[in-house]
């Protein structure tokens, strides 16, 4: 499947342990990830040891490396599903693959196996094409090429930020949704992997993604945290928000964020019904998030993405700080994150 | 396959005739065409009869009734693969499906027949969502839905302007790509319709589209053709001119443009090698083209697809014309076609 020759040495997997038995999760995994090295975080609530199976070049982080790393004060952000941002931060490779302790491989049309991570970083490793849409998808592909009109001054496509890969079975949909459509599973397989143009937003999730930490690191960060934060991903927008920040980190830098291909096997987890109350805080802030992040512009000076973020944590406090306590912590974590990743990588 | 009914009375099905003997074409498309009222407009520069097999509802234009319709001075618009505007102009109906007739139905994963007219019809009537992009693609699909993060605000989406249908077989490549990989046919079936963001430019091919008439009709236009324009697809820059226009139209009128579903497929003609000569004039065009595009705005006061046309065509005469005398016949040529839709169509 995959054009690009990987180099192991340059992936992390990041795994944030959300629960303790990991034994399925890492057997299903097994032919993919066996050569690679891995990332695993505990989160910090979680009171069980962790069930690891052996054979994995494996590196486990619990609440006692957190608190030696980050301090007491900042590691209440690594807490529930963004315990995996510890990953992202102690990481010293070049790509990281995150994938959620609920999915398993899936499979495509023809009943493969979907080596998630070899998709993931070819997408990376080939360009990205945000100014201007191809109507035949991705343009690199075995296969594919520029469609009649497309600007020959812009095939060459700049640096692929992020990859967002997509879910089969339990597809990512909030609690209302769910509830509403408590029997939707999503089993459409599109084989494509496409460039999210500049400019236009998007919801990241952080089910299965992967990015280039070098050039966007800094962006992916636990920052927002709903009161209520829960579990189950639907209670959850800390993946939103810094999907958001990377999208227009990746705009102001002209790199480029993806979607589409590789997709995962999402299992059931979690209760949408009762998950209804909490979540309506996230459905509620996100009508405020799209407009800001939407309108938001870096100035020159900001070269790097930690530059962008810096500047971004401030224009959270400014324009959203004031209307929900909620964002004015989230662009204090911001703030204190960049800080960590400053000490971390230097 | 359809989820929407489907009026017949609203659509018009609109075929540029740029060879003679359409037998093959209407035989294969038979079963799709022959519910529809058609049109089928005769290239002016053809100078056989044209072969059309019985049982359609068809209505035949040839280059008297362009003349008597549009006069002298103006017909010479309607050469080439531009004949098909002609048939845009003189449409009553609501919708309008245009498809190159070099191409046959496609056939799906499955091995069925792809009704392209009601996937297009289907694409126009559900919304499209320009303003933040769905990572499951088209969420009113059976099956699929908005994304976890997805605004609520957004979700009604916004009118679809136009529908792009994609190309199996012979894909849309320029003379170059086809010179440069002969051999090369898209066999990817990708089954998805996505609604291409705000603000995001793309190569929109007249190959196999459809349109709201009602709403964007004046934006489909003949105005650039090259000097040495052809009849092969490659040949020609007028689809994609259009495409731009439609776009920043749709962009400033909050309606949106989708791409993906359906495929037809599309056989061979012409001879890309010979072509190279003359498609490099269209290919360094698009580079100046699509900047400006991008960089487009329209007035406040410009309220409808006539409004923005005007107002583009001024500002195409002032920033490109002088750069290269085609511009300037292309803004005469935009200036020409208002004039003319205004008048047939009251």
């Amino acid at each position: 499947m995959s054009q690009v020759s990987i180099n192991e040495n340059e992936v992390d997997i990041v795994i944030g342990a959300v629960n303790p038995d990991l034994t399925s999760f890492m057997e299903d995994w097994r032919p993919v990830f066996s050569r690679f090295h891995l990332i695993i975080v505990k989160d910090p609530d979680l009171k069980e040891e962790l069930e690891i199976p052996e054979g994995f070049d494996v590196q486990v982080y619990t609440k006692t490396d957190i608190l030696k790393i980050t301090g007491s004060s900042s590691s209440s952000l690594f807490s529930g599903y963004s315990c995996r941002y510890f990953g992202y931060l102690v990481s010293k490779r070049k790509y990281i693959v995150s994938i959620d302790d609920d999915c398993v491989p899936a499979k495509d049309d023809m009943g493969n196996l979907i080596d998630a991570v070899s998709q993931h970083v070819q997408n990376l490793e080939t360009p990205a094409t945000p100014f201007f849409f191809n109507t035949l998808y991705d343009p690199y592909r075995k296969g594919a090429d520029f469609v009649r009109g497309y600007p020959f001054s812009l095939r060459n496509g700049v640096t692929c930020a992020l990859s967002c890969g997509l879910w089969l079975n339990l597809a990512d949909y909030d609690a209302p949704t769910q509830a509403l459509k408590p029997n939707q599973r999503n089993s459409r397989y599109v084989d494509a992997v496409l460039t999210v143009p500049a400019r236009a937003m998007m919801p990241v999730s952080g089910i299965n993604i992967a990015f280039n930490r070098e050039v966007i690191g800094p962006a992916l960060l636990p920052a927002l945290k709903l009161e209520q934060e829960g579990k189950v991903r639907w209670e959850t927008v800390e993946d939103l928000w810094s999907g958001m920040c990377v999208k227009v980190v990746s705009d102001h830098m002209g790199m480029g964020v993806k979607t589409g291909l590789p997709y995962v096997w999402r299992n059931e987890r979690g209760d949408a019904i009762a998950s209804l109350k909490k979540e309506w805080e996230g459905v509620k802030l996100m009508e405020e998030i799209v407009p800001f992040f939407q309108s938001l512009r870096f100035s020159e000076s900001a070269v790097t993405a930690e530059d962008c973020m810096i500047e971004l944590a401030a224009a959270v406090k400014e324009s959203l700080g004031l209307s929900n306590s909620v964002f004015k912590r989230a662009a204090e974590a911001m703030l204190e994150w960049i800080k960590l990743w400053k000490a971390v990588q230097t």
